[in-house]
């Protein structure tokens, strides 16, 4: 971290609410106890009740000791010194005053320099309302920097994302929005770049020539849960495809960038993304498949269909899950196919990433062509439940009958070397606090990845599946099988 | 092993000696234990001495009972019975009717089909006149296959060589003689071969475009020990370099071969030997260090330098190391320098090769050319002590100060899968049986390395060295390091 402690007034919109307490405060706690916040910080609390700092002190310290990340508490009593509630009703832009006095108080005593942070912990529905309020307020005008972290979803498609940009944009400049998309997290992320761009073995192998196939799995053993209501109406494509596997997608499938700057790495995506092959409805039909959870035994116990679970639908249309067959149309990937699958439900949780590469180009140890002895040479970037990277090779079979046996070479990360940070959301407001928009969508892609996955939600949104097609505990639709082993491939369960 | 057993007579010439009791006789008894070797087969020990067939019995069930590496015994008796005595005296052609009587005798009684197996475990200087004496006598005049084996070494420089071949060659051709060279093994030189030509990770980056150098180390602890007699005529150059050394530098070098068979590999290697850049004396100077022994501490213990071994010259001009830097000059390795060195009093006993890639294009990490950060990518074989391929990779550093750390990935092969041969001498025998000269050198490849080595050669013998000039113990003379030093690299301490 930081030795130069952040100079700003942090505004926590949904203060009280569940987010805030587990993580966001914690978090912030602890920036300021590793010193990257200090004097010349203050956190504003927002929120709809009537209390008072002291009672609003209590409930962030009470938060925070619960918090079983944090090592020791040092430092607490501090913190809260620094911690004030203003009450506001979001939806009534005279009530922001409040809160533009509390700015004015605190910029008057700390030196701040006027950059003020707004963490809006709500709901989508209510972005609009806070960021023309804070507008209108006259919140935004400040002398010192200022900038918006927002939660996905940003949108439902592409036309609805335009319209709340188009509105937020009335208060915020592009670089000051910070749309969270941490799902890699911005360590893992970092370890894509750092494996594809520190070794000079994989560059060269990179690209068509010698990477037969990609595939991307992404797979939960959880259900629901109590996210029903809002997954519902989102579903496996807007929650986890369109922004998540899309960003594995162009964080493998870039070019290498000019530098490591996050506005250069951004731009290399956004052209993954722009090369992205549209799908037409017959596509979709042939190469995208979806699925929706039976009841079946996950984890170990019995668990109960989708359509069973608490605010769904009984005959909902919603995919739980979704596999898909990409092609980045440009020079370096033409012809190799993406598998992307993510789902709920799935026999494990895990999060991976296998490269397959092409075959030698002649097999001098196994000529019979029935012989499928030469195992492929894989690269597997596992990155949940524990990160590790593994290459598996062929080498002479010392002991058996064959000339050659497959082995694995492996690296695990330690996982002590990864549990260093409280939390990702400590690190997401470090981030924005340093302006480094690595963990953070820009507009670019957010609208590029709505324009790809629009079709897909278009044709399935108006047609029926014949939900559900896979048991709970199982590896998804058969039918997502069938879409790589059309093209003779198979997903490898490495 | 093979489940027909071959037919046919071995002559082993020097039966009582060292080599056949300890290695040679264990060996072809465990290939009759394990059924190679059955009905039709007899041994003929052939031998100066005036013993019978039973005293010979006796020396061989002793020499197979004390050898530790056969499991057990079963079957020794039946084996004896295969096992017959000849006294002749080498050179003296007439006496070689006995043995033309005892192989028509055996051919008259067991179903060999007249092949004939002559193994010479003698010195180099009685090659001729038995080979001679074996065509004057009729013995090489057989109905079935007839062939030679013959142990190194074979000539001292590329004159010697002509003419023991030669002469050589008025009893045998060149398919029938096999002249032992099983410095790597069979097992290890086909796992090269697997690694370069059954990944496709591996053979579109072997060459001048992602290899920087390669680096071959052969080092032993030993000093010369009781060898000294043999050793001072050879030295390391010829114990070492002409032979094992070129052959490591062959395989990794050699172009991928049609097929597997030992002939097109052989072929691909004599290409790799052909196209080394010829040496001249100022060459020699700048680019072959010599070396030979102080004393010092070695395995840890007070050793005596090379001049106070015994049968050693006080003021000996031996080698007993050597360093070079070689090219292969043609369009795969043009530039890339190979860099081998083999010496005896080294810091540790091993057999490794490296093969360093070039630096990525662009280093997008460390930006500060003074920053040496980024670990090179290196992929090292090694073949002693332990079997073991281990890549040296660069990912993201999660736990400390910089963006990237190395780490290694490695296989290690399994020991217990390689101990299931007796020894090197049981496969050197069956291969020769089964025709597979894979672990033998062929006349042109030894003439190609006796063409490079000799002017090496021609140069140290004429000039005196200024030995001794390493310490025993120690990683050589220094002038080993500048060798690579000058030209930006080290050799890895891996």
């Amino acid at each position: 971290m930081t030795t130069q402690p952040f100079k700003v007034s942090i505004a926590l919109f949904g203060a009280t609410g569940d987010l805030s307490r587990r993580k966001l405060l914690p978090s912030i706690f602890h920036l300021f106890q590793e010193g990257s916040l200090k004097d010349d910080f203050a956190l504003i609390a927002v929120g709809r009740r009537d209390i008072t700092d002291d009672d609003f002190r209590e409930v962030a310290r009470k938060a925070i000791s619960e918090n079983d990340k944090l090592e020791t508490l040092e430092g607490l009593e501090l913190f809260l010194e620094h911690v004030h509630y203003v009450k506001l009703s979001i939806t009534e832009s005279d009530t922001y005053s409040s809160l533009k006095d509390k700015f004015e108080d605190i910029e008057g005593t700390l030196d701040t320099g006027g950059n003020r942070l707004f963490y809006l912990a709500m709901p989508p529905q209510y972005f609009t309302d806070i960021t023309d309020n804070l507008r209108i307020s006259g919140i935004t005008e400040t002398e010192g920097s200022k900038k918006l972290i927002i939660e996905k979803p940003f949108g439902k498609d592409y036309d609805s994302a335009y319209k709340l940009n188009e509105e937020i944009s009335k208060s915020f400049k592009e670089h000051e929005i910070y749309r969270i998309d941490h799902y890699l997290g911005k360590e893992m992320v970092q370890n894509i770049e750092v494996i594809r761009f520190s070794n000079s073995l994989f560059e060269p192998l990179w690209n068509n020539h010698y990477v037969s196939n990609v595939q991307i799995t992404s797979s939960e053993s959880l259900g629901v849960l109590d996210r029903a209501e809002y997954y519902e109406r989102s579903g496996a494509v807007r929650d986890m495809f369109q922004n998540h596997m899309l960003q594995v997608v162009s964080l493998l499938g870039m070019e290498p960038p000019v530098s490591l700057n996050s506005n250069d790495i951004r731009e290399e995506k956004i052209k993954v993304l722009k090369s992205l092959r549209k799908v037409e409805e017959q596509d979709i039909r042939k190469y995208f498949v979806r699925g929706q959870y039976d009841e079946g035994v996950a984890d170990g116990e019995y668990v109960r269909s989708y359509r069973e679970e608490e605010n769904v639908s009984e005959n909902s249309n919603t995919p739980t899950f979704i596999a898909a067959r990409l092609f980045i149309d440009n020079f370096r990937w033409a012809g190799v196919p993406f598998y992307v699958r993510t789902g709920k439900r799935m026999k494990n949780k895990e999060t991976k990433i296998v490269v397959e590469f092409r075959e030698v180009p002649m097999n001098l140890y196994y000529q019979n062509e029935s012989d499928d002895l030469l195992a492929k040479n894989l690269l597997v970037i596992r990155i949940q439940p524990n990160e590790s990277i593994t290459l598996h090779l062929n080498v002479k079979d010392y002991a058996g009958e064959q000339d050659t046996k497959e082995i694995k070479m492996s690296y695990s990360v330690d996982p002590t070397d990864l549990s260093r940070t409280v939390d990702a959301y400590e690190n997401l407001i470090y981030d924005c606090l340093s302006g480094d928009a690595t963990n953070f969508t820009h507009y670019e892609e957010l609208m590029n990845a709505w324009s790809f996955v629009d079709p897909v939600n278009a044709v399935w949104e108006s047609e029926l599946a014949s939900f559900p097609n896979y048991r709970s505990g199982s590896n998804g639709p058969v039918k997502s099988s069938l879409l790589l082993s059309k093209d003779g491939f198979k997903w490898w369960d490495v």
